[in-house]
């Protein structure tokens, strides 16, 4: 029997975002002579370009088709991204609803089939994803509750060199136990990792592809110059809404010219197509010159 | 002969925008025991939300079809309006040269026909339309060049209270003689002009309707929830480009629910219609519950 929270995205508004997806079971081609994997950068805005009403908050913005466009999305990548604030404020499932995928079928399904990994970014080891003793009665991160119970994969939590040592063996074993896994990379000097490391571990784990869902830091770093070539589509959800002043904002950091020094605009997409959907309108495009 | 600088903007793509429009030579419904004008709020921004790079510069940012469509929104209202931070920093035209209208067709339209009203919102009379003395060498704004060349009208500039009388009477004389007017209306004790008040002189004056087009401060004040009841409908172009940080950003105040005291979304759009348009998307819908 069909789990009762599956989702159904309708094949007349899938056809048109196809595109933009990663191709299918292989890696993108502009990957063929590096381990990058195909990086979908896809987020819900308000009408003013926040992500939620204030840091800490998660605020329904987007409306139930844009809401199965998103579990398309996902069960069409190897991996689903997220910063470890992201992590923190809004205990997401990272899993896949839609009907027929590992946990949402009629149960003839393979387990877990197309469910898509969790990836947490997280340099410092901020992300409790357990109560500190692992015990099993505390607070358990809804994503380890969805792997529990077959309906997700656990969790890949990347943190900075040497913050593994610092997790206590129990909360490693809560991890492991449900198949997760704590994965080291280097920072730098500014104690960020660089996306380009991120995704090349990802590319070496055997991730074909990722979708970065947030949050705003996550975002607007990826629509840096120094990083927006490692995008290779943008899904962009926009409610008509304004959140208001105050809200969680992806604006990418200002861009000035080489020559004049003064501001250009920072990020442009092309092959752009925008796909209304319900109230919403999703917007799809590629980065860069 | 047409102008060569004449813009069509296709049938196809007015269609879907008509019902949005207020309806054609009559005061719209919402007026009709009161002499407030059918208001049409419309700009075009960012994905996140700005108009402009920075204060007072002028960024590009919509393709032709959504410049045509400004254009096409202008000829369907009787006046449009901006603060006078707009026309400080952008000089606009602000007439309509869509094929047909008055200086814009074969010569044989009756002249100004269809051509708005220009109306700039200067509380502090801070916009000099000409040089201090009325010098015709001077410095002449754009809107007043247009309107000696018979290609649109001269504005209507809405002062404060007393501010009339310290405008020299010569730079008065270079505005009436185009077939401009000053005009005072009250501001409130924060220096600024009630919108009610605004849409009321220009009903008494006969205008049934207007499209307000900025600057930000405009809009942001026109989505309080004090002003949005005026507007009724609204017309936001977004194009597929990030501005970046730093920007002229559209974010309405920072709105509260009256018991918790938490943030709650701003302002919403019903009716919601979205057009793309080139590369650029329109959306068109009414403000409020």
């Amino acid at each position: 029997m069909a789990s009762r929270d599956a989702l159904v995205f309708p094949e007349a508004l899938a056809a048109p975002l196809s595109p933009y997806l990663p191709p299918p079971a292989s890696p993108s081609p502009s990957a063929s002579n590096t381990t990058k994997p195909f990086t979908t950068l896809t987020f819900a805005s308000s009408l003013d370009s926040s992500l939620s009403l204030a840091p800490g908050t998660r605020t329904a913005l987007s409306g139930p088709l844009s809401k199965a466009m998103t579990h398309h999305l996902r069960a069409a990548h190897d991996a689903i991204l997220v910063g470890a604030g992201t992590a923190l404020a809004d205990d997401p499932g990272l899993n896949c609803r839609i009907l027929g995928v590992g946990g949402y079928g009629d149960g003839s399904e393979p387990p877990l089939h197309r469910q898509p990994r969790p990836v947490v970014v997280d340099a410092r080891g901020r992300w409790e994803w357990c109560a500190e003793h692992g015990n099993e009665d505390g607070a358990l991160a809804k994503v380890l509750q969805l792997a529990r119970q077959g309906r997700g994969r656990a969790p890949w939590v990347l943190v900075g060199e040497g913050v593994a040592a610092r997790l206590s063996a129990a909360r490693k074993r809560v991890l492991e136990d449900a198949g997760g896994r704590v994965l080291e990379v280097g920072v730098g000097a500014d104690g960020f990792m660089a996306w380009g490391d991120v995704l090349g571990v990802l590319g070496r784990e055997g991730v074909g592809s990722v979708m970065i869902e947030g949050g705003a830091g996550v975002i607007n770093a990826l629509l840096a110059p120094r990083n927006m070539a490692l995008v290779d589509s943008v899904i962009v959800t926009i409610a008509p809404t304004w959140l208001g002043q105050g809200g969680v904002v992806v604006s990418p950091p200002r861009r000035t010219d080489g020559e004049g020094g003064g501001a250009v605009p920072a990020a442009r997409l092309r092959d752009v197509k925008w796909c209304p959907m319900g109230d919403d309108v999703v917007l799809c495009g590629r980065l860069g010159a």
